[in-house]
C-alpha cells in the first residue's frame, strides 16, 4: 500500500515541504531507501547522509530543514525519532487487519470468564474460570488465560502466552509469544541434602503499556506478588524472579536475568545479557551495560559495567593467566615500592 | 481462606504458644506481614525483626522462643525455614482445585495411549503413539507427550510443556511452561565449509522428584542418553545440552547454559547465567557462582567463581583498558624487581 | 532394529572389513560401546582407544586401518566423522515413521492457505491467511504459521513453533519447539521519560537448510527484514535482534544474544553464551569464544575470547579487588619505573 505525503502531515503534524500529493510506498532506512521511500535524520550528525541518501522524502530536525530542502520534499519536525516512531505505528494501523472481535469457535472459553465488549480469542485459546478479559483484549491462538486471570483493556496477547492463575496485566500491554507469566518461582528449603519445595503463593502484576519479547517468564511471588509497573518494556528471553520490582519505565534487553526479590527503580535501562542478584536495589536512573554482573546495590542514578574486554584469544590468554597473578603482582609492586623508598632514604641519610 | 493455629500444627508439628482457634489468613513475609499474618524467623541473626513486625503468629527456632513468647502467638520449630516450606505445600493443598482426573474433550490422545487411574489431561494436549502416563500424572493444556515417552507418577506437567519421543519423566515432577524436553541436541560434521546434521538417536531420562522452570530445553543425546537425576532442580530458560549428567539433587539459577557432555556432580548449585563448557565433569558438591564460565573440569568440592566486577562505567573504562595490557604490565614489573635486584648487589659489591 | 554391515557400506560407501551379514545394533559412543554396536574413531589421536572398546564394529581413518583390522571387523572411510554423521541420517530413516501426509482434522488451516503435496499438519496447528507450505513440509502440532508466511520444501517445523505473519523459511530448515519467528524487535523512541513503540514492518527471511534450536527468537526487523542465510545453525535459547544478518554457514551455540543490525559473516562460529552488541559487523571466519562479549567489529577473520577465568571463590575475590585497582596500579608501576629511571641517570652522572 501507498500513502500521500498530505495524510501522513495530516495525521502527525510537522511541516511538509513537497506535495501532498506525492505517494510514500514504503518507510525505510536512510541506506537503503529508494526514491519512493520515506526516511528519517534523526540528528545533525548524521547530516552527511542527507546528500546520500536516494530515500524521496526525508523527515529533518529544524536544524537540516535548508540542507534537506535544497534536495527535494521533507517533514520538518522537532524530534525526527520521536516522528518516526508514531509514523510507524500510523503506517501499521492503515495496513494491519485486526482480528474481528469474537470468540473462535476452536477455542476453549470457561463459562464463568469474563468477556467483555471487542475482545477477540483465537483458535486453541484456552480461558479459565473466572478468568476477565476486559474490552477490545486480543488473546492470540494457544494462550493460556489461567483461573481469576486478568486481560487489560486494548492488551494483545499474541499466539501462545501462558498468563498464570490470578496474575494480572494491564492496559494497552503487548505480550510475544512463548511468554510465561506465573510460573512457580525459584524456592526450595534445604533438607538432609534434598530440596524441599515451598510453594509460590503470591502472583504477577503487570502495569499499563508494558511490552513483553518472546520467551521471557516472570514468575509468581513467594507470598507477595512479583511487581512490573507502568511503560516498562522487556526484550526476548528474559527472566524476571520472584518478588522482584521492576519500576515504571525501566527497558531490558534480550537474555537478561533478575534474580528473586531484587528491586529496580524507575527509568533504569538493563543491558543484554546482564545479570543482576538477588535481593539487590537498583536506584531510579541505573543504567547497566550489556553482560555486566550486578552484585551489589547501586544505590546511586549512573552507568555501571563490569565485563572482560574482548581481545584476539592468543593476548587473552596470556591477560587471562596474569589476571589470576594481580593480587600477587600488586604485593609484588608493593614490595618494589618500598624497596626505592628505602633506597632513597638511605641516599639521603647525612 | 483463613485457618486455625491449631490445625496447622496438628498438621505439621512443632511446639504452638498461643489459642489453637487463633485465625491465620496469609502467610506473609516479616516485612509486610500484618495481624492476622503468620511468618517465620528462619535464623537467630534476625531476632531483631521480631519486635518490629506485625505479624500475628511467627515461626522461630528454639533459640528465639522467649523473645517470641513475649510479643505473642508462636510456633516453635527446630528449623523454621523447612516448617515455612511444608507449611506453603500443606497451605496449597486446603485451597487448590486440582484438575478431576479425566482427559479433557479437547485433547488429542491416541489409542494406543496408556492412560493410567487418575490422569488428567487438559484442553488441546497432543498424546502420541504408545505415551504412558503414570497415576495422578496431570498433563496440562497445550502438552504434547511423544510417541513412547512416560509421565511418571503425580508428575505435573503445566500447560504447553514438550516431551519429546521416548523421553521419559519420573514421578512427582513438576516441569513448567514453556518446558521442551528432546529437542535435538546441537551435533554436526564439518563438511566442505557446510554443516551435516548428526541425527540424535538418544533421549532424556528425568528422574523423580525433579522440578524443570518455564521455558528450559533439556536435549535429547546424540547417542546415549541426556540424563536428569533425582532431585534435581532447574530454573527458567536453562540450555542442557546433550549427553550431559546432572546429579542428584543439583540445583541451576536461571539462565545456565550447559554445554554437550558435561557430568555435573549430585549436590551441586550454579549460580544464574553461569555458562559450562562441554565435555567437563564437575565433583559432587561444586559451587559456581552466577555469571561465572566453567572452562576446565572441578574435580573437587568448593566455591569457584569467574566475574568481571561491576564498577562505575569510567572506573571500568580504565581498568579494562589497562587489563588488555596486562601481561605487559607483569613483564614490566618483572623489568623493575630486576633491576632493583641488580642496584642491590651492585650496592653490596665490596 | 538391526542392520546389517553390508546394507550400510552398500548405502554410505567405504570399505568393508568383515561380513555383510553383521548384524548392527546400535550406533554407539566408543566408551560405552558393546559387542553388537558401531562406532567411529574419528582421528588418529584417539588409536589407544582401539584396543579398549567393545564396539563390534568400527569406522575408522585409512591411518588406522591396521590396527582396526588387528582386532576385528571395521569400516576405513576418508572422514570417519563426516561417515558417522551420514550414518545417523541413515539409521534414523530405516526407523523414522514420519507422519503421513495430510491435515489432522483438528488443526486450523485457512482456506486461502496453500498447501502443496505431501504436507502433513499436526493437530491444534494454525495456519493463517495465504500462507504457503511448500511440498513435503511438516508442521507440528500446535504451530502457528502467520497470515501470509511460508514454509519451504521439506521444511520441518516440530510442535509448537511460531512463525509470524510474512516471514519465509526456506527448504530443509529444521525448526525445533518453541521457536518464535518474527515476534517484534525491540524498538522504542525515548519520550518525556517514557517509551514510544516503533512498530516493527520488516519480516524474517530463512534461507535453505537451516537449524533453529528450541525456544530461540528471531525478530523481524523494524523496516527491513532481519536474514538468516543458507545452511545457519542455531542451538536452543538463542536471541536475534532485528535486523541482524547471519552469513551462510555460521553456527551459534546455546543461550548467545545477537542484538539489532549486527551483521554477522560467513563460516563465522560463536560460542555459548556470547553476546554481540548491535549495528556491529563481524567478518567472514570470526569465531567467538563462550560467554565473550562483543563490543567492536571484527573486521579479521580470527578467534576473539573475553571472558574472566575461573577460580576457587578466594583467590577471585582477591583478584577482583586487585582488578578495581588496576589502572591505579599501572600508574604506580609508571612512577617506579620512572623512579629507577632517574637513579640511574643520577648513577652515570660524572
Amino acid at each position: 500500500m501507498s500513502k500521500p505525503l498530505g495524510d501522513i502531515v495530516e495525521a502527525l503534524g510537522g511541516t511538509r515541504h513537497g506535495s501532498p500529493d506525492l505517494l510514500i510506498h514504503r518507510l525505510a532506512p536512510l541506506a537503503t531507501a529508494r526514491a519512493g521511500d520515506l526516511a528519517f535524520v534523526a540528528q545533525a550528525r548524521y547530516a552527511s547522509q542527507i546528500d546520500s541518501t536516494a530515500a524521496g522524502v526525508l523527515i529533518v530536525p529544524p536544524s537540516l530543514e535548508a540542507q534537506a530542502l535544497a534536495r527535494g520534499a521533507c517533514i520538518v519536525a522537532d524530534d525526527p525519532y520521536l516522528y518516526f516512531a508514531r509514523l510507524t505505528q500510523w503506517w501499521r494501523q492503515q495496513n494491519e487487519t485486526t482480528p474481528p472481535p469474537g470468540i473462535d469457535p476452536l477455542a476453549s472459553v470457561h463459562s464463568s470468564a469474563n468477556v467483555e465488549d471487542g475482545v477477540s480469542v483465537g483458535p486453541f485459546a484456552v480461558v479459565g474460570e473466572g478468568a476477565r478479559l476486559a474490552r477490545g483484549a486480543r488473546v492470540g491462538a494457544h494462550c493460556v488465560v489461567g483461573e481469576g486471570a486478568r486481560v487489560g483493556e486494548d492488551t494483545v496477547l499474541h499466539p501462545r502466552v501462558t498468563l498464570g492463575q490470578a496474575c494480572t496485566v494491564g492496559d494497552r500491554c503487548v505480550l510475544h509469544s512463548g511468554v510465561v507469566i506465573g510460573a512457580d518461582g525459584f524456592g526450595f528449603a534445604p533438607h538432609k541434602g534434598a530440596w524441599v519445595k515451598i510453594e509460590q503463593l503470591g502472583a504477577v502484576r503487570i502495569g499499563n503499556d508494558v511490552e513483553i519479547g518472546a520467551n521471557t517468564c516472570i514468575d509468581r511471588g513467594a507470598l507477595d506478588d512479583t511487581v512490573i509497573e507502568d511503560g516498562v518494556k522487556l526484550d526476548n528471553l528474559i527472566q524476571i524472579g520472584h518478588n522482584v520490582h521492576v519500576g515504571a519505565h525501566t527497558a531490558m534487553a534480550g537474555c537478561v536475568g533478575v534474580a528473586g526479590s531484587a528491586t529496580i527503580g524507575a527509568h533504569c535501562t538493563i543491558g543484554g545479557g546482564a545479570v543482576v542478584l538477588g535481593h539487590l536495589r537498583l536506584a531510579d536512573g541505573v543504567h547497566v551495560s550489556a553482560a555486566s554482573v550486578v552484585t551489589r546495590s547501586l544505590l546511586k542514578p549512573g552507568h555501571y559495567t563490569g565485563m572482560f574486554p574482548i581481545d584476539d584469544n592468543a593476548s587473552w590468554e596470556k591477560n587471562a593467566a596474569s589476571l589470576k597473578q594481580l593480587n600477587r603482582l600488586r604485593e609484588r609492586l608493593k614490595a618494589v615500592e618500598q624497596a626505592i623508598e628505602q633506597a632513597l632514604q638511605n641516599n639521603t641519610k647525612p
